[in-house]
């Protein structure tokens, strides 16, 4: 039987989402622990993106198959009660048996926050990255403009040797400013997102707001297909993985 | 000179915070350790409350002593420059010699969350009590009504050895439901408040709210003078002292 479920977790002491053979504090390894428990048997919890260590999500989704017919609403009690409180099951449910988290996900949205000015954000600390400076909003938006649609997003690709096709369609890049909170939200919704896609794509916004590179020097990163034109990775602790949507 | 500061911080980390001798790693211990380094003295810090291990403030309020006559800035920038990220001074100004922190209080605001339903609240888990199961809000509001305005608290206070008078005036007890984010806020505005009186009132407003006691208790409760007729301290992670005013 193939479930999917849905869960939210706090990255900030794991190290990431990716099983690292016997050692590290994953989710994935966590999860996997706790199933295996519950089923007696060793399973398998394939997710739909790889969040890194630091970074967090709401809706990251994921499928395991159990050989026992578990009824959903006790995998997601027992897995609630065997997680520790930073990861939380949100729903668990019997899907086809074709579906898996990753291949099938047609739709994915992350969110990136950035804390502004002096204060030191006390207790959002560990959810933005905290950016002491002025940011030129209108040109991050003018450079967002370049970002959205079809390209080839190779040079926003930290993985030198990724073989596959570096091509994928953003339809959103929306930057949302509170004011009130001191923060500037990056939004974006795509159909996929290579290896720190998202985290390259804030860097780069974030000296384009900074006036270090103009807005229409994204046409150009996009062309020379190399990661070293691009900007920097913006740190994982102010990335969420926001939801993965499926047909 | 004297300064009043008013700072933020989140507790989680910390033996609440009075200095404790030599020993404990406390707010108050951590601010005098920074202030004692930049003025090439021992300086004391004396805040507005002394609040427990693991609760939070958004507005604790103290003042210290410098015998030279550094600029308010100045001392703010160096706090903020070596104070871990969990702590954060707002402002700094100096006020008049008599100025005392904790003497001249006039009046005091604190929040107490608890997190309600099956959900693990995992971003807010340290700033809230996470309580699993019903609470009839209507009960809890007619017990809160007999406890505004002046009575002797004693009932509602840990300190057994308590001397000086327990009588305080609670001007608001405010139930704030919020259902998107199934939190329910309790907003305490006293002239002053006893050890743990916040966490015996919402521990034993809870309990009427389970219905394990009727609203009227509250007035046999303050009658008794006994702290083992009110209910249980609510744990310490789900208070917030907000604010101190002064006249």
């Amino acid at each position: 039987m193939n479930y999917k479920m849905v869960m939210q977790y706090d990255g900030t002491r794991y190290d990431g989402w990716q099983k690292q053979g016997n050692t590290g504090n994953t989710i994935q390894g966590r999860l996997e622990a706790v199933l295996s428990r519950f089923a007696g048997e060793p399973v398998e919890v394939q997710g739909a993106g790889r969040t890194d260590a630091g970074v967090h999500a709401y809706g990251q989704t994921a499928n395991f198959r159990l050989q026992t017919d578990a009824k959903e609403e006790e995998v997601l009690v027992y897995l609630n009660r065997y997680l520790s409180e930073d990861i939380e099951v949100l729903s668990v449910e019997r899907v086809h048996d074709r579906f898996h988290a990753r291949l099938s996900a047609v739709q994915k949205t992350y969110l990136y926050r950035v804390g502004m000015g002096s204060g030191k954000h006390v207790f959002d600390r560990k959810y933005l990255y905290h950016f002491d400076g002025s940011l030129d909003v209108k040109a991050m938006e003018e450079a967002a403009g370049y970002l959205r649609g079809t390209h080839d997003f190779k040079s926003f690709c930290s993985n030198r040797r990724m073989k596959k096709s570096t091509t994928r369609t953003l339809h959103m890049v929306k930057i949302d400013v509170d004011k009130k909170e001191d923060v500037i939200r990056f939004i974006l919704i795509g159909d996929g997102f290579l290896y720190h896609m998202v985290r390259i794509i804030v860097g780069t916004l974030l000296e384009i707001g900074q006036g270090k590179r103009e807005p229409k020097d994204i046409i150009g990163i996009l062309e020379e297909k190399d990661r070293a034109k691009a900007g920097f990775t913006a740190p994982p602790q102010g990335l969420t993985m926001v939801s993965v949507e499926y047909e």
